[in-house]
């Protein structure tokens, strides 16, 4: 019987992990494309170069969001595949489906950076980091679920809290969804709290 | 006599790895600059962006299925080169011309996000996507023919059944061609209904 | 107690120093596309083309000088990091700020290239430079601080050169800014021979 | 006495590599954004999307030219690394000057796409490509001089050969601004004889 992916659950976890790197690289840099010069004519720029700079101040603060965003998914990531040896086809293909994700962030970026004033750009943002976080938790859960893909067994105690780190968080996403409709800024700032907050309790946790 | 080439066909196959990562990463990443924020007068932003955002639905779909298409094509290479030891000009020839296929899909899936609906953007799809499947296939055939390329002799069970696999799907890919001379989007079903199964039939090997 | 980031202090710093390459490799070649194809009638392309590629040198010097200092950037980065064993939080928070500060370059040259003749876009060029060069002795800083996160201690006369070089060109390019109060010209020319002057340096140190 | 460069002299030619690895695989990626999507009216899209995609026909052209022009580019810098152990400050700068060049491919290219009829595209994609060939051939001639950067002390024929080839086909592409003088076309069509001898030369000898 030919089982040509038994020898694919070795140790050549590297080329994901390359893969994604490059996919989070490429993503995190790609969002400065949407921070555009502004087009004044020659007369003007003295006088109203300043204000076309900071008129599109969304626009910055989406830059610095999606980038901490994609920088604790990486984080994430690190942090679940130093400990996966090998992978299998459901792994991989759940990776897959986390990069779509992030290579996705560009645009729900962009959206609200032009129009974060508005509900629906807020919604499709919050939706897209939570699946995002679902994704990298579904990931995590099934690393942890078989041991054969692990270097060590994981401590349980660990697992657990990564879980329901992951949950938690995800939730607090989608939860933002619903405050959405009752304002739009209320629920950005809710994600800037929440990805500080998340950043201070690894940070605690390490010391 | 010279025969500069002589090493070259040493271990060092990781370079050409490394390279062809990047160029995945940044095709599946670059996919997303096809999709456009809508350009709306402030005051119709709350009436008009839903229907905005959803009109252009075949760039999501393009998206998705050139992400898909590229994996599908980042699966298959990786799992050639695992066993590739070394190279040949003759197989890195047939790398760059694969890479170019790769590199060049998103300007087929932009077609395809603008003009779905028409029949030469179907073509252009399908025909992109089966002459990358037949270079990778031409990578396998080549690799597997020449021992000396890789780290051990295969399985020729296990070779035909990739072959035959590379060539059905292309020529299902070829296919989907005539279907379009009928209807543009029973050949868009045909390419989502055949990624979809070899992702299943991969999967079920792999259990 | 849970002490999951213990392990991370491990030796995989690989990843960080990868996805880092990937977010200079990215930025680097991102600059190009601000220098655009000018948009000529056919009749006029012979006699109107060599006065449309002249007249936007501003961003051809821009493309130059970015370039020259994210390949300066890279250089010091990777002195740094050659020495480092493990990471900690303060090291991956510290180097995620400084890849936002190069992934966000890319912006400034372009307001450079435009406007160049202006104070404003050489003010936030030279903050942005600064900035950058600023992160980087933080992480230089920190790293040195904590020998178990290097390799060996390093000796104190080369950690004293690296830190006072660091906060000097970060002072120079905050002084630039004073000076483009008088000529933005100067202050372009100052950065160009600062740049200069430290390649020859750190050229001359090696011999 | 501070001797930090000292150690820089070790094994760690990796990151360069990584980092030119980097660029060459988002330059060749890059190179697609010019091929434009034609903006139809609906009306019009079965009658002129034909003649739409045809029409930029020297844009296809520019494509494969560049992709292949880089390729060999990669191949050239793969063989010269390959036998590089360490590395000095000359090495680096004319590294950096070189991806400089790669980075900067997409321009000339996106010129001749537009252009390609008139001279001065012609002058500055031949003028880009003789500059990217002589900074390699400075590079193999430098590391070759220097038997601490190698390995193993290379043999003096494999030296002059590829020499002798690096300084050829840079004077062949300087050859083609003269002729493109007369015609632009035969400057291009020298180009395309010019790689293709060039890529069937290092098969033959590989063989």
């Amino acid at each position: 019987m030919l089982r040509p992916t038994q020898s694919e659950t070795g140790k050549d976890r590297d080329r994901i992990v390359n893969l994604s790197d490059g996919v989070f690289a490429i993503a995190i840099t790609l969002l400065v494309l949407d921070i555009r010069v502004p087009n004044l004519p020659e007369n003007d720029v003295a006088s109203q170069l300043p204000g076309a700079l900071l008129s599109p101040w969304p626009k910055y603060l989406g830059y610095i969001l999606s980038f901490v965003g994609i920088s604790a998914f990486w984080t994430i990531h690190h942090s679940i595949f130093r400990h996966i040896r090998s992978y299998d086809r459901t792994l991989l293909y759940l990776n897959f489906l986390f990069l779509m994700v992030v290579a996705f962030l560009p645009f729900p970026t962009a959206l609200l950076g032009e129009y974060g004033d508005h509900q629906l750009p807020v919604v499709i943002y919050a939706a897209t980091l939570a699946l995002g976080r679902l994704l990298l938790t579904a990931i995590h859960w099934h690393s942890m679920r078989n041991d054969r893909l692990l270097d060590e067994p994981q401590d349980p105690a660990v697992m657990r809290f990564y879980l329901i780190r992951g949950l938690t968080i995800a939730a607090i996403f989608l939860l933002s969804i619903v405050i959405s409709f009752f304002s739009a800024s209320l629920a950005i700032v809710m994600w800037c709290a929440l990805l500080l907050a998340d950043a201070i309790v690894l940070y605690r946790r390490s010391h």
